[in-house]
C-alpha cells in the first residue's frame, strides 16, 4: 500500500505550498506537525543537510526543499497539472518560482525588519519585486493562467503574508496595496477563495500574533 | 530554421554549464562573449530581472538562470539524458544541484575570502558541505551514475576550481585534497577528462590569474 506522509509546520508557507499541491491532486497522506524548537529525530534523519521541514516521504524515501517537492508531486501523481507541458513554459515557471524565494522574499522580510534608511531600501527592493510579479499578472487570474500552477503555489507566502496585512500594519510598512498592485490583490482573492487553498490557510489571528512575536525579537534583537 | 545563441563569460562555471549541456546533446549554437563590466543591449533586454549570464536564446526566446537551461535542454532536445527519467532520481538531481549553488559554492567562497577566525568557520563549512558531496560519489563514476548528469554539470564549478588549486595555493586554503576527499578528486579527473567538458575548459593559467585578482581586491576591500 502506498505511503505518504509530510513533516511540516502549520505557520510554515513552504509547508502549506507541499499541503496544496498534494490537496490539488487529491493525494492522501498523513500530516505530522513539526516543532522547530525541538526537531523530531525523523526530522533529523529525513532531512540531514537543511534540517527542517516540509519533508514528504513516499513509501519511505524522503523529498525535500518545497518547489522540488512540488514538482516531484507533479510527476508522480496524475490530476490536475501543476507545470506546464510546453518546455519553454515551464522554465518560465521554475524561473518566476526561484525569483519568489530568491528576491522577492528576502526582499520582503528585509524591509519588515530593517529601520531606517536600510528599510527605505528595502522597501523599494521589495516593492520592485512585486512590480515584476504584478506585470507578469497581466490579464491573467492566476500565473499559471486559468488555472493554479507551480508560481502560484510558489507564491504562496504573498497570500499568507496579505491575509495579515491589518493585523501587522502599526508594526510594518506594507507595500501590497490595491492601488499599486491591482493584478496581484485581486490575485490573492482568487486564490485563497480556491476550495483545496481556502481548507489549508492558517487562521489569520494565530498566524499574525506569531509574526508580531517575531518581528519584535528581530528588531529587538537587531538593536 | 532553428536559432539558438547563448551569452556567456568565458570564466564563469553557469555558463560553461550550459556550453556543456548543449555539446552533449550536440546542439549546434553562436555563442557570444559578454563583457560584465560593460553589459550588452541583448544582456539587459533578454534578462532585464537578474542582468547577468548565462543567456539561452532559442527561436528569439530568452531563458536565464543555468540549472534552468539546463533542464530546458535536457527537455527540448534529444540526445543522453541529463536529468534520470524517475522521479525520485530527478528530485534527488535538482537537490543536489540545489545543494552545490546555495550551500556548497557560498561556503567554499567564504572560505576563500575571509580571514583568521572567520575563515576556520567557514572552512569548517566548506568541509562539511564536501564531504556530503564525496559521499554521494560512493561507488559511482560520476553523481549521475555511469554518465554524467545534472549535478555533474552543476558541480563544474568544483571542477574548475580544483583546476587552479596549485596556481592558487600560497592565497587561499584548500579544502579539496584527495587523502580526504578522494571519490571527488577522482570525478574531477573523470569528469574533466570528457572530450565535451575538456574542450570546454577555460585556460587554467588565465583563470587563475582572474580569480586571484579578484581574491586579493576582495580581501583588500574587506579590511
Amino acid at each position: 500500500m502506498e505511503s505518504v506522509k509530510l513533516f511540516g509546520t502549520w505557520s510554515s508557507p513552504s509547508s502549506k505550498r507541499v499541503e496544496i499541491a498534494l490537496k490539488l491532486k487529491g493525494v492522501e497522506y498523513e500530516y505530522v506537525e513539526e516543532d522547530l524548537q525541538n526537531k523530531s529525530p525523523d526530522l533529523l534523519k529525513y532531512n540531514p543537510i537543511h534540517k527542517k521541514v516540509p519533508i514528504l516521504l513516499h513509501n519511505g524515501k524522503p523529498i525535500v526543499e518545497s518547489l522540488l517537492i512540488v514538482e516531484y508531486i507533479d510527476e508522480t501523481w496524475p490530476g490536475p497539472a501543476i507545470l506546464p507541458s510546453d518546455p519553454y513554459d515551464r522554465a518560465m515557471a521554475r524561473f518566476w518560482a526561484k525569483f519568489l524565494d530568491e528576491k522577492c522574499w528576502p526582499a520582503m522580510k528585509k524591509a519588515w525588519l530593517s529601520t531606517g534608511e536600510e528599510q527605505e531600501k528595502a522597501n523599494e527592493e521589495a516593492n520592485e519585486a512585486l512590480m515584476f510579479l504584478e506585470n507578469e499578472l497581466k490579464g491573467k487570474k492566476f500565473f499559471g493562467g486559468d488555472t493554479i500552477g507551480l508560481v502560484d503555489i510558489a507564491a504562496n507566502l504573498i497570500a499568507l503574508w496579505y491575509g495579515i496585512n491589518e493585523e501587522l500594519s502599526g508594526l510594518i510598512q506594507q507595500p501590497l496595496t490595491k492601488d499599486k498592485f491591482p493584478n496581484l490583490c485581486e490575485w490573492v482573492d482568487e486564490y485563497t477563495n480556491c476550495s483545496f487553498v481556502k481548507e489549508n490557510l492558517p487562521p489569520t489571528d494565530k498566524l499574525a500574533q506569531l509574526y508580531m512575536a517575531r518581528i519584535q525579537a528581530d528588531k529587538a534583537s537587531a538593536q
